[in-house]
């Protein structure tokens, strides 16, 4: 076997996917497709043949979870390849995967404990070995990876992987505050952490708009704080149950003293002016937050502080603390009375107050605290965990104080940013990269968010997948493992992956278009298929932003912004066609056929639309874009059509194609055309002066 | 309003779904998309809207089932729209639909019961009447297929629709013998029969190849007889009391004498010979068959049926009694010696004096027997139901003899058939037309076979869907409802709305084709699918006759062949444009150009597949069909291009062109490529003497 670098593995098999004949590509695509990429990765010779005669034992340690994992690795790699298998663990030393592990892992998940594994395979057969229960899984994964169809049968390459994460704390957060998320749901996203090896369910239990967690200290709290959606303790203890099954931590938060509206229906005394209160349909910062100087809060929150700590048993307890806008204290002169008798440094002093209190009855049931960069402050004991919304500067901070801390900033999935832009944040980077080795060892990693205003369980897996999987691979992999190209060649694979699991991020998509179209014809349901497919929502705040009407939580999310992905993999497939396109001069005819071909169909989109756009009130709203849609391609094909006539690509004609252009580039209904900038770089390349027009000449 | 007779409707809605303009065409689509077709339609003016705050209300009769159904109902409206609606049916007389009954229907559901029902949709508001809970369930089914997206929200146009269906028996039969199909998957099939207004689930248990049923009497037959794939009594009693709540009786099916080998392994003493017995891995007939000599046979099937007349409510109690070989009974000298003693006809006399046996048993728990077409004989009592395999001749001499029957033959699912074929088939067609008004009566209806040499829980819904609904509509509808053209046009929009039950026979597609394809670029994924979207399985038999290894249960059904689908609407819609192409004697340049676009890609496909040819075994299998469609590709584009150059297509060019077509025609690997028919009419057409070179001339 011949060793070979990580890095230099990815960038030998990226370049052998884009242009290497068949054959050697099908042999190197196989070890392409791990998403997250081990920390090492050594080629071998041969492959080992998977096909109905597969068996995986267990020996060494013998651990229940592990059992139930092997059985769940074989009923899915059945399940995967469509063959007939036997699912349960055989005894002994004959399999053909064999998963050796050396002791126990703790019984409650714990925060760096030991995930590494060895996966050796074989012509004769694969190994794990691993020091506990939750390594072998991590490697029960990569083999799943590992295995592909080739063209003898399924088989996984020889190989020798040995892996170990580069961060400890591997999380995706999902707020179930503003959209309650089905528990199935739930299931299936942890499935899908499971798979790319993240090991932290960070669950987001209150907010403004909903309290989901039954109390049985404080029943009000779910009874008039849910429109009784809300997770009873018996399912916690089973989602619990679920994700500790698959490696996965849950660390509960319950966001105070802001994002508290929905306590005080039932608890109108918590909070900092008398009410009564309604459940927020809005979505923003809001006023309502708990009252400080009321020391009933801090005995309300001793009880129920205590029951959560009870129900989850992680070390760690969020309690947000994050967006107070202080309104409320201002309003209630009792506060500031409170704050200048205790000489507090106004508002913020006030919640500093608030936290130091919260603090201590988290450690006082046992817990660690974590939350979000307000919480930040020397005064508190430097166990506490910071997890940074605002950004890496903000974590160095924290960092150089001597707390711990997780990075979100850059990670929120809601804000529609490409897997690239992600996978290109990296916790490590600007001010952290200068930190010292032990101040380094305090950023713990990093978590993704999925805040839900615009999600619900309909669409819910596509707004998370497959882009998670990219944000998984930063915080597992090493730093020098960040070739976008090679990271969307694999991430496109996992995606297809991911939906065994039961995910819907692909296929929720047709039938949102369906329900868009009404009854239709192939060929109208094909145009907006066609629209649909190189149109992504706006990005960051701006869906807010752009509203038509105030968005609520009773809003609908049966529009076309809800039902497209928000990274359009056409288009971006269309812009690397442009690049290299332009790159060879735009001299390459089988390129410029297929770019032809495309612009061809989207210019005659609208047309083949329009029937729709009459007829259905969810399709009328892509009208300008597909208007749009069929000028940017044509001033495209007028592009082509120019490099056969170089004269008439001047600059007046540029002029005139980039207003087209830039006139498509504005959100319309709050869709952003993803084809424009691809399009404008042929216009610019083809016009006089740019690089294609002189090569033509 | 307008009086509009149904046949008159549909064909001035199928005109206008063809050439009208966009506007008309999408009002009058609204009423287009009813499956099964009402028996009375009279189209209002107007449309009801659908929006948040749409209510459904009952009065008049109480009853818990559509207290449920009304629920389920409004949850599977919100579902479809997205709309946040009130899913709780309110009291009073104010809601936007109002559902009113007029007394209880039977407690056990029973044959011949109305289902009848009004539905009046104004714009004010809806109204269901029925005389009970069946009728008001269909009348819910019809809204929700009346319902659409249209120009300015939801709604649903005004109507009145007067409904009974023609027949009270309309079933679908799943065999879970062959292949072990999971609840969850039966589940959501009653679902979709529900929603096309089926009534019967004919649930085949027991076969060669398992025995499916918990038995508490005989605990050996299911533990022995099933691989551990069998229903306990509890789920069964779940699922009856889930399909009663659908309005769907359940009649359970234990095939007798033969088609019993499973029931041997646990008791061997029930079979013609002795034994030991394996459970049957192979399909066809097979020799076990129980031992009619035998009396303690019928001990044993009395305290068996004794108790599954008790587990399945049904009054109609299904025994199978088809595909004796006798093979067991001439090789066993005490059978011969008992057909002689007892001056039996042979084999076929040892069978009825079985059957005879057999129903007096059924007879004496309380049921009525059904038999497949073997059964009949005029000695058996007049009440016993024959279910026709062979077809309506064997159905009408039943009826002549004064027996009720079922209708399956032209209804097996599992040929391949396409749904046209189906729904031509009528059970009072044939010698069946000219039996008399009484014996008329005697044909209660039909039932599609779903039978399961070929479907695993993967592809089993693909498999019934959406042809099933076809075939709902024959047994619902006036007999006159027979336009194919329109059936499609309906089809094909209930297809998409069924996949909100959770039925899987749209989206399983992509990923069983992910599964053949492995990592695979855009372009080779798609070049995989505009293949697999124009071929067919083998139809008929010929599965089990072209297969290359003898397939058994342990195959895994992973192929090409198991994954597309059995009729191809691509295939299909390019032959009607062909057709109207061929008609317009070739004059039309946009169908020209859509022809030819079509051809292009078909023709270039090939190239692109080849990677993944090379790559994945899976994939090797479409190989020979691949080169065929781009080979019959290039002589529909050659014939295109001789339109130009007339001369060009003589007869040697027509002949050349043939022999390309017929060999494409043959089966390659169990396909069959669909487009080779149309491009044939397309060579004919062109070639000289066909009524396009004429024209051109």
């Amino acid at each position: 076997m011949g060793k070979l670098q990580l890095k230099g593995l990815g960038l030998m098999i990226l370049g052998a996917a884009l242009s290497s004949p068949p054959n050697l590509r099908a042999q190197e695509a196989h070890l392409l497709n791990l998403m997250p990429m081990p920390s090492s990765v050594e080629a071998g010779s041969g492959s080992l043949k998977i096909d109905g005669t597969f068996t995986v034992a267990l020996n060494g340690h013998m651990d229940a979870r592990l059992t139930g994992a092997t059985q769940r690795f074989a009923e899915r790699l059945a399940k995967q390849t469509g063959l007939l298998l036997a699912t349960k663990p055989v005894a002994g030393l004959k399999a053909t995967l064999m998963v050796r592990t050396d002791h126990d892992s703790k019984p409650v998940q714990e925060l760096g404990e030991d995930e590494s594994y060895v996966l050796e395979v074989k012509p004769e057969g694969a190994l794990i070995t691993a020091p506990n229960d939750l390594g072998a899984m991590h490697g029960l994964q990569t083999f799943l990876q590992l295995m592909t169809v080739s063209a003898d049968g399924f088989a996984a390459p020889a190989v020798i992987i040995k892996d170990i994460p580069r961060f400890p704390w591997r999380g995706l957060m999902i707020d179930t505050g503003r959209h309650f998320i089905p528990l199935e749901v739930l299931r299936r996203n942890i499935d899908g952490m499971e798979a790319v090896k993240m090991n932290v369910f960070h669950w987001h239990l209150s907010d403004n708009q909903g309290f989901r967690v039954e109390s049985k200290k404080y029943p009000k709290l779910h009874e008039m704080g849910s429109d009784s959606l809300y997770y009873t303790q018996d399912q916690i203890r089973d989602l619990i149950g679920y994700a500790r099954d698959r490696g996965i931590r849950v660390v509960p938060e319950f966001d105070m003293p802001g994002h508290s509206t929905a306590w005080f229906l039932g608890h109108p005394e918590l909070a900092s002016a008398p009410g009564p209160y309604q459940i927020e349909r809005k979505w923003g910062i809001f006023d309502p937050a708990m009252d400080p100087t009321n020391e009933k809060v801090y005995k309300f929150l001793d009880e129920f502080i205590g029951e959560m700590s009870k129900l989850f048993p992680d070390h760690f307890f969020h309690v947000g603390g994050d967006e107070v806008n202080g309104k409320q204290w201002d309003a209630n002169p009792k506060i500031q009375e409170f704050i200048r008798a205790h000489d507090l440094k106004g508002n913020a002093g006030l919640q500093l107050y608030f936290n130091e209190k919260v603090q201590t009855l988290v450690s006082k049931h046992g817990k660690v605290m974590v939350g979000w960069d307000e919480v930040l402050d020397p005064t508190l004991p430097k166990d506490i965990v910071i997890q940074s919304w605002r950004g890496p500067a903000s974590l160095a901070e924290a960092a150089k104080q001597g707390y711990r801390g997780i990075l979100s900033n850059g990670y929120y999935l809601d804000l529609g940013w490409s897997a690239a832009r992600h996978y290109a944040v990296d916790p490590m980077t600007d001010a952290a990269a200068n930190l010292s080795p032990d101040e380094k060892r305090l950023i713990l990693g990093g978590e993704s968010c999925m805040w839900s205003e615009y999600v619900n369980e309909e669409n819910i897996d596509s707004r998370i997948w497959p882009r998670n999987a990219a944000i998984a691979e930063r915080l597992w992999s090493p730093q020098d493992v960040r070739d976008p190209v090679s990271m969307y060649a694999r991430l496109h694979v996992i995606s297809h992956e991911l939906e065994w699991l039961g995910l819907t991020h692909e296929n929720y998509y047709s039938r949102m278009l369906h329900r868009i179209a009404g009854p239709a014809t192939s060929e109208e349901f094909e145009a907006l298929k066609n629209l649909a497919d190189v149109v992504e929502p706006v990005k960051d705040y701006k869906r807010e932003e752009t509203a038509p009407v105030q968005p609520t939580s009773e809003t609908p999310l049966n529009r076309i912004v809800d039902a497209i992905s928000l990274e359009s993999r056409k288009a971006r497939e269309f812009e690397e066609l442009v690049d290299k396109f332009v790159s060879a001069n735009c001299h390459d005819e089988a390129m410029d056929t297929r770019l032809r071909s495309q612009l061809t169909v989207w210019r005659d989109n609208d047309a083949k639309l329009q029937p729709l756009i009459q007829r259905s009130y969810l399709a009328k709203q892509v009208g300008s874009t597909s208007r749009d849609l069929s000028a940017v391609a044509t001033a495209g094909l007028a592009a082509l059509d120019a490099l056969e006539h170089p004269g008439n690509a001047d600059e007046a004609w540029r002029a005139q194609q980039l207003v087209v252009l830039q006139q498509a580039e504005n959100q319309k209904d709050q869709l952003l055309l993803m084809p424009v900038g691809a399009i404008q770089k042929l216009v610019e390349a083809v016009a006089a002066g740019g690089s294609c027009s002189a090569a033509k000449q």
